[in-house]
């Protein structure tokens, strides 16, 4: 019907849809600048660009608009990825050759700006065919070379030179030695596209999510956990190991790696442990920036978290002030004379198992049942959180004010990152999962035992809204300007302890097949990775090829009968003299028995000896040795600490051997086991119990949970991290112990149970000199100091 | 002793001292980037370099290093604005052409990338004169240029065109409706250097405070004050006068202009309230950045504050269970064989008359008058904060697990904004200024009577770091594409409720002697300007040159004798029919009245009325005639709501117009008068009050803040904003009345003494269906709805 053959509209189509075969997320699309009224030449063209399978868009400017307001379009247009071809249709008098030239010539579909011919001659050829193919030809390369763009991109890593002095000087001026490179710059070098990143200062960026869905061919690289021997409450370095390994890997055997590493809570840095971004010569930086605010993930979880909170308390007050009548009335208001259940409202009346939408036709009932949460307040498990130390909010009674009228109630506070959303934005694998999980959080239980959720609360969509940015990993850089991604850092001890699953996705895609992505598990192995295994991998669908479990031969000499190591009390001479008895003693008992909980999951375990000043080298050899002979593919001593990656080259050549081997990863349980099966075979096969004893509180919690439907949930064990028993002074490989069970609970939004095996602490406390009196600013240079 | 003529070198000296006579912060600066050992002719380059005034630094590369290392050096320095010439001294294998060309023209003091000669050629040159006199002219060129890149640029702004539908659609729709420009685009067009900005995601920046000594010679521009008649309890627009003001003068009188507004606590977002980013076609955009987390200083200020009573309570903990000797092995413990004191510990030690700097020099007693606070605890005013609405907050006890040992007390939250932490925010001209403040910061009293300040608990330097990001200033657009600093927000009832100094300075900087910086003040004039004067002005030494006094027939009708309005009810008639006699009742007493107020300070007043789509013509004719009856310079109706910045051109005119008027500015009170003349002189003059009637408390306190120095502070008036007196429904200019003074408090760190006029919320609470219950987001798209 159109003068043009149809064969060449059937072509170009073809192309069109081969393209878009591609990548199913290309539209090939053409934008029309127009100024003044539509003619029917528009009419046709535009016609002409749909019938070939081109999305059209068209910006409308006025007839006698400036040169200025062509020339912004033009410009915004050009710099637009949606947009591979712009077509100007404006009267000659606008048609400047400054506006011509503004045109971008990749996305000029009629050859205006290299030909620099005026409006008027182009005219003449417009309702000829050879434009058309014109427009066919400039888009279809337009979206190719977008396509091109998309594809994955190969390193071009430039990594910073590390210069390590003797003595190592303090974290805190390491960091401020080396100069980050420009957080755009890693982005580009990595492969991240430029509408991929969003800015956070110079030295930390959010990555968007979308970069999943353009990489979603993209083979995933090698997935490497870092994890620890049951430490000393001293640490034994687990998160410098992950640093170091993968600036030696990055920087020094030029194979992409990325580290994932946990946000850290405020609270510690300025308590007692320091900050979190390594240390010596294995560092993330700028650690300031890495230690305090970073992107305000954790302040967006303690935003959400004291929402659902403050919601809580405010329903149970007006509930209990308030007729069903008035409470309906004004949860369902008549809005200019409308009124209409809010679509968060919808979802509950579904719960209720109420069919319908017309806020008239509820019957009292189900108005009764629609309004009434009826929270229990003695079963209320919600706390409100602070990213603070702040011990005196551990146990504390609320709403004593005379406006809250007598409604007060003994409740708590938690650390921020012991909150269920930090344990939800770990886990989350998008948008839309967060979303579900934020909604089905059971925040206490109704007078009639009903759970009851933050979707009842009416809160859930506030706190998507609220979560919005913290879902996107932080890509931050290591001493030597390797990539790092941080996110989430949920508790090690009531919640899974290790850093999303999100930031591990985007990660593998982007270090490309023949990459490696670090990540760490919070503890010993035994209980990090063990739910690093269990939950994070079942939730990610992510398999590890490689365990690296770190050791120090102080925590070794512990195990092996060692005396006991404490923080704030110099360490005794066993520690400082060389004793391969108790060296030996300790790789026979706890690295052997993680060695074989590693390979129990059917993972190559390397060992990698953190090495102190005071270890000699026949201790250092002797570990190596028992431990390959007690199952571990290689063991290395790592000197990351003092000399940065270089001190780690030998780990990275183990790791990447290693990850070559194979590998029958397996889940140590079946979802479907009952509850009890789950926690005996963790207690058994992990802890070397001989079995498990439950309390008749944690008995009860277990039929609850199984009648609520969450039996096929998975296990997330509470248990102290100084001995794989529940006893912390039981070192190296406990035996013959049954492990209690004194109470179980459930994160049901973040979904898994949580059996406690101790008193789990989830708000530590400031002691009399905190870090903070050491920390301070200089207003001149804003350089801080006392950071470690 | 040179073979230059001493001539020369004198020369080149004088040159040099005059560019840094022109800026003090200049230091013209020559870098060497050096491969290898250090040679004679280095050492004579590096001399002479030094000897003509140049700041010398050196890079040394590996002798072997790769011509990629040199590239990025050479690329590094090109950027850095410090660095105003580049030497290369590389062997000659190392000086390619590669190497040659990446170096910048305008930084080669060589001349080699230019004539691309090689290095030996130009080594022939090297000993000679000419050399020498080749950097200075290139190192003074490339100085010359760094100055003029400092000086003040003209704006280039872009607005962004809007096109107004009818009916106005909502809030986010209008907002999500805009595309913003990329914020870096805006500040390049206001005249803000790449390295002033801190880009967070695409539509925010953090401005650096270096700006005001970039420009300290540059002209204030104008400065004007939104402030409002006393309000109906629905709020009368003060904020979307504001926005539209600058939207017309920006965009459509071509004035530069800068709004500064305050950041929104989050609790009303989610409250009853909504946001307070304007609203219909007079906003910042985008909305929801803007209400949510924005930079994150409020965030930080919610850290730093319960820093500060996380250290309250654990310090009172451990001063009740340890010795003087324990808490002073603990507070000064020695770290490998040496003790000694942090510099805070010092600076307590010096507030103590303790001149000892040696910890072992301490007696019994001044051991024990250093390490015991004795904090009182039924004498701490510190409270928590949370920035939520959270009313079980109000009144807690805390302290109540076992772990505290029988410590628990009385104490409550506020909301965030709340914290004096926010007020020292808005107040504090700098870095320093911040630190000082935060540091005399008075948390309660010791069982001694003496204060207890945040210095005393060692935690000062750390709030310093903790909100070192805060201090920025955050730049955002209008729909407009206008520019807009939101930064600091404190309470208006006890706290001066105006947004920061700083953002108001760096403003005036920037908008050039002809621009205009338009913020606001909280509640009616009586309040938010009353403190915008004798605090804010006082504070920052800055002048208003016009208030903009916003009045809507709506409250003015209610002065006049209108019914009572509240929220959530409908509006009586008389404020949708045309009722003259209301109107002109309200004129003849609240609105005078506020006239009045403003010009008591000699400043001139432009009665802003914001127009409602019920407001009569002859309604707001009467409302203009009368407002210029009594001392308005002008009075114009203004409909930014539902038209923009072309709603308020004759707003913008009148603004204009009052701005080249005489000023008198000055101050209600003088400091040094007694406090309660000050509170007197406010009663009376700005309140119309006959006298003030203090009760027993009050003057006890006031007592003890003369006692303590405090006497010279300026007043922060607790009122509510509801009426001119301290009787809500008191409305018009109510006479005859007594202000009863119920307390007095003080804000030592701010720098201000509050008296109590009524009980002052300051946590508000969440109603039967908080807004929260319409905010949602969809996982796909990522937009937000039911924010308004």
């Amino acid at each position: 019907d159109f003068f043009i053959p149809r064969e060449v509209i059937e072509k170009t189509k073809e192309t069109m849809e081969a393209l878009q075969k591609r990548n199913a997320a290309i539209q090939p699309s053409l934008a029309i600048i127009q100024a003044g009224e539509d003619d029917s030449l528009l009419e046709m063209n535009t016609k002409l660009a749909r019938r070939i399978g081109l999305k059209v868009t068209q910006v409308c400017l006025e007839k006698e608009c400036s040169e200025d307001e062509i020339v912004k379009e033009v410009l915004k247009l050009n710099e637009d990825p949606g947009v591979h071809g712009l077509y100007l249709h404006l009267p000659p008098a606008s048609t400047t050759s400054r506006v011509l030239t503004a045109l971008k010539p990749e996305k000029d579909v009629e050859g205006c700006s290299s030909l620099s011919i005026i409006h008027s001659i182009w005219l003449l050829f417009l309702l000829q065919s050879p434009v058309l193919l014109f427009i066919q030809k400039n888009v279809v390369h337009s979206c190719t070379r977008w396509l091109q763009e998309r594809q994955y991109q190969p390193w071009n890593l430039s990594s910073i030179n590390l210069q390590p002095q003797t003595p190592v000087p303090s974290d805190i001026e390491i960091s401020r030695a080396q100069t980050p490179k420009p957080v755009d710059q890693l982005a580009k070098e990595i492969g991240l596209l430029p509408e991929e990143l969003e800015v956070y200062g110079r030295s930390k960026a959010k990555v968007r999510l979308s970069l999943l869905d353009r990489l979603q061919n993209q083979p995933d690289g090698k997935y490497v956990l870092v994890a620890g021997i049951t430490p000393t409450p001293l640490g034994e370095g687990k998160s410098t190991v992950t640093i170091g390994l993968v600036q030696a890997l990055s920087a020094h055997l030029k194979l992409n790696s990325f580290a994932c590493l946990r946000q850290p809570s405020q609270g510690p840095t300025f308590g007692v442990k320091g900050g979190a971004a390594g240390g010596g010569y294995a560092q993330v930086i700028p650690m300031e920036e890495f230690n305090l605010h970073l992107t305000g993930d954790i302040h967006a979880i303690t935003a959400a978290n004291n929402l659902v909170a403050a919601a809580i308390d405010a329903r149970i007050l007006h509930e209990s002030t308030q007729s069903d009548k008035a409470l309906y009335n004004r949860l369902v208001p008549s809005v200019n004379g409308v009124r209409r259940f809010s679509p968060i409202q919808i979802s509950r009346l579904r719960r209720l198992g109420m069919d319908k939408t017309d806020p008239a036709s509820l019957t009292p009932q189900e108005i009764n049942a629609f309004v009434r949460l009826d929270l229990d307040p003695s079963r209320i498990t919600w706390h409100r959180v602070v990213d603070t130390n702040d011990r005196f909010l551990r146990k504390i009674t609320v709403g004593q004010a005379s406006t809250e009228k007598g409604q007060s109630r003994e409740t708590g506070f938690d650390i921020a990152v012991a909150s269920e959303i930090m344990a939800i934005l770990a886990l989350a694998d998008g948008l839309e999962d967060m979303k579900t999980r934020l909604a089905r959080m059971v925040v206490g239980t109704s007078r009639g035992g009903q759970p009851v959720t933050a979707e009842d609360l009416g809160v859930s969509g506030a706190l998507a809204v609220l979560m919005k940015d913290a879902i996107k990993p932080t890509l931050m850089q290591t001493l030597e300007g390797t990539p790092v991604f941080v996110h989430a850092g949920p508790f090690a001890n009531i919640a899974h302890g290790n850093s999303s699953v999100l930031a591990d996705k985007l990660a593998l895609k982007l270090v490309g097949q023949d990459g490696f992505v670090v990540t760490e598990a919070g503890f010993g192995a035994d209980i990090g990775m063990e739910k690093f295994f269990n939950i994070k991998c079942r939730a990610s669908g992510l398999q590890p090829n490689v365990v690296v479990l770190v050791a120090t031969v102080r925590a070794l000499k512990m195990h092996g009968g060692g005396p006991n190591v404490s923080a704030g009390t110099p360490l005794p001479r066993e520690y400082i003299d060389e004793n391969l008895d108790l060296v030996a003693g300790g790789c026979r008992s706890n690295l052997r028995k993680q060695i074989q909980i590693a390979r129990l999951f059917g993972v190559p375990v390397v060992v990698a000896v953190n090495v102190f000043k005071t270890d000699t080298q026949a201790e250092l050899d002797l570990v190596c040795q028992i431990a390959k002979e007690c199952g571990a593919s290689d063991a290395v001593p790592c000197h990351h600490w003092a000399q940065g990656g270089r001190g780690c080259i030998e780990l990275a050549h183990a790791v990447n051997a290693a990850a070559t081997r194979s590998n029958n990863f397996q889940f140590l349980y079946n979802l479907q086991l009952p509850l009890v099966d789950k926690i005996r075979a963790i207690a058994q096969q992990v802890y070397g119990a001989d079995d498990i004893e439950l309390s008749p509180d944690a008995k009860a919690k277990i039929d609850y949970y199984n009648q609520q439907g969450h039996g096929s949930l998975p296990i997330c064990m509470a248990k102290t991290h100084l001995s794989l028993s529940h006893m912390p002074e039981k070192k190296g490989a406990p035996t013959g112990f049954i492990l209690p069970i004194r109470d179980v609970r459930a994160s049901v939004g973040a979904g898994f149970i949580y059996p406690l095996v101790g008193t789990m602490s989830t708000m530590p406390g400031l002691p009399t000199r905190p870090c903070f009196y050491d920390i301070d600013l200089d207003p001149v240079t804003e350089e801080i100091s006392g950071l470690f």
